[in-house]
């Protein structure tokens, strides 16, 4: 084998799925720039005395490094039961919520319980492209469902394509991203409806972004619906998309029927201690959750005053367009970027997407649009 | 709906898996007795000084944890392909080199990118049951293969079984759980060979407890072998099952293949701050081990003195017996138990297995075995 090493094996050559032959890993470019507003982090840094709480807890989880952490995160899912408590309109408890690696492991978990081999999940697309991708991974089938042209949900449609394809698992993201409306109750229940008169399956709410919404989670829906799960994240309200720690919401049975699948000690002792740190600072970060909503409306107002179409949103980011042509969102895309701000091509036709970041952050995006509407007049 | 949450709801109520049915999920009894010596844990706390430098990496990466961490993980990469080097007298690098949340984790990865629905694994048994399971989760058939009677992987049994089944990956747990015996490099390249003739299969080394072998690393073996993957984890050598630190080492193109399923951004920016601090007192860390191993020996010749047979042991764990008759060695389990010593019954008929503790710990342990010697000669 002389050499051997010199040889360069590409994955094709490796006998993996033929489904993932040709796939490129998912994720945002990473590319260094003065502004990003492209993965709808939340801009504010966690403020220092949080810090501080952190460096503490994690030195005392420190100390017991060696032992595996807390399987069951006891005390982090009954903090998060309190947060969800207090701030979404309905009481839960521990047994209710489960946790995990972000909401997309929790999103695997659930794939993995109620999804899989022979089973299918829909989703009404555009919306978060990683729950078709975890689907793939998972041996999910993957139905994308249709919206309206203004990205709201097609009622009609949808329930038309569940009673067609049964699906086992549907997703609903409220808000949507990445066109960033909410979806009402009345919808939301119209599609459970539908989904239970097709066969017994569960619905996903995906409320990753709902603390920026005008209105409120849908959470209380859980009650009575063991079929119905809310999933969340503290990536966006809670300024720690670094944590990696999304969250579900649901009955008892749900959180017991994923625990058949969580890889064993899956949430190491210095997320939990982390995570906790920053739920002891929760009204501080709320407060950071205000600013950005001012700064988001503030965004979707200049922009139509700009002559942009704008969907309505209810998240930390705005779609704006629209773009016509082959290929003219990425070239308006790339113009911003020139600027020195980074913004998300999601890949729907016409439009892009850009975080609510700091107001100064804002006006260099804003500056930088008013420009390209210049240009175009000149 | 007036009341419907006071009903309960189970599992099989919800539409689970039907391979979920009436399963209960994976974990060692977690029991509040003076010494646990049941799951394998390094019994050595952090030493202070590198406690301190966790605080103080964490608090660095916590001024940052409103941004997603680097999805990459390439500082933590670079430093685990040095540690290798130094170590396993092979030179790998960044690109050789992929980490995950525990081992677990870097094994589901591997599962969804070369098993999966219509293909199987292989493992030889007893062994690490996480394979079978991981593999039951991603959709992976698994392949149950032999063991001689004293836990040595029977080549020709094993090659026939590989013949027969033509499976798509093949484990080899070295030095093996539960049993501790260590796998010889001729072994893994007969059962490499095997496999490969077979169809183009991978073949995981998994080698959790590499550490505390009297042999080397198989390491060394990934050249010139793109198929052949060594998983490696910080729980156990370098005293973090907390931390849930996992990873692999391999040809460059398996690492580009399991990034075409991870989650993205799926290692925490706290989880790889502390592995890079517990990676610079790597000297420290290896002090213990070499404690852990002398301890190790102790139980082996003191256990096979009591009239215990034992398992060559190449691990940080001794596997004892033999306790003859239905039952008889959970009834040994509780009767250590009930001298506030907890051990593990891995459902190895007639065996049980007791992780290497500290002086102290073992003592304890081998009182209560001297215990119920001399209650049987009684």
């Amino acid at each position: 084998m002389e050499g051997a090493h010199h040889v360069n094996v590409r994955i094709d050559d490796l006998p993996v799925r033929d489904e993932l032959r040709g796939k490129s890993p998912y994720g945002a470019p990473q590319l260094d720039v003065p502004v990003r507003l492209n993965t709808n982090e939340n801009p504010y840094p966690l403020p220092e005395p949080l810090v501080e709480r952190i460096a503490e807890r994690v030195r005392e989880a420190a100390r017991d490094l060696n032992r595996y952490p807390d399987r069951d995160a006891v005390e982090l899912r009954t903090e998060l039961a309190r947060y969800l408590t207090r701030t979404a309109g309905h009481e839960v408890a521990l047994a209710n919520v489960w946790a995990a690696n972000g909401s997309n492991e929790v999103i695997q978990q659930l794939l993995q319980t109620f999804g899989g081999p022979g089973r299918t999940a829909i989703g009404f697309e555009p919306s978060y492209s990683m729950h078709g991708l975890i689907a793939r991974g998972t041996g999910t089938g993957w139905i994308s469902g249709p919206r309206h042209d203004d990205f709201t949900i097609d009622v009609a449609a949808a329930t038309e394509a569940i009673a067609e394809h049964r699906p086992d698992v549907v997703f609903i993201t409220t808000p949507n991203n990445p066109t960033g409306n909410a979806v009402s109750a009345e919808t939301v229940l119209a599609l459970y409806d539908a989904a239970q008169a097709a066969k017994p399956s569960m619905v996903v709410i995906d409320e990753a972004y709902v603390e920026f919404s005008h209105g409120d989670s849908l959470l209380p829906l859980i009650e009575g619906r063991p079929n119905l799960v809310v999933s969340r994240t503290m990536s966006k309200a809670f300024g720690a998309a670094g944590l990696r720690l999304g969250y579900l919401a649901a009955d008892p049975a749900v959180v017991d029927a994923v625990q058949l699948v969580r890889l064993p000690y899956h949430l190491s002792a210095v997320t939990q201690a982390t995570a906790l740190a920053a739920l002891e600072h929760t009204d501080t970060l709320l407060g950071y959750v205000e600013q950005l909503k001012a700064e988001r409306d503030r965004l979707v107002t200049e922009l139509r005053a700009l002559g942009y179409e704008v969907t309505d949103s209810d998240a930390n980011f705005v779609q704006f367009g629209r773009f016509d042509g082959e290929g003219a969102a990425h070239a308006v895309w790339q113009r911003i970027l020139d600027r020195g701000v980074l913004v998300r091509d999601n890949g729907v036709p016409g439009w892009l997407r850009v975080s609510a970041g700091t107001p100064a952050e804002n006006d260099a995006f804003l500056d930088a649009v008013r420009e390209l509407k210049k240009e175009q007049s000149a």
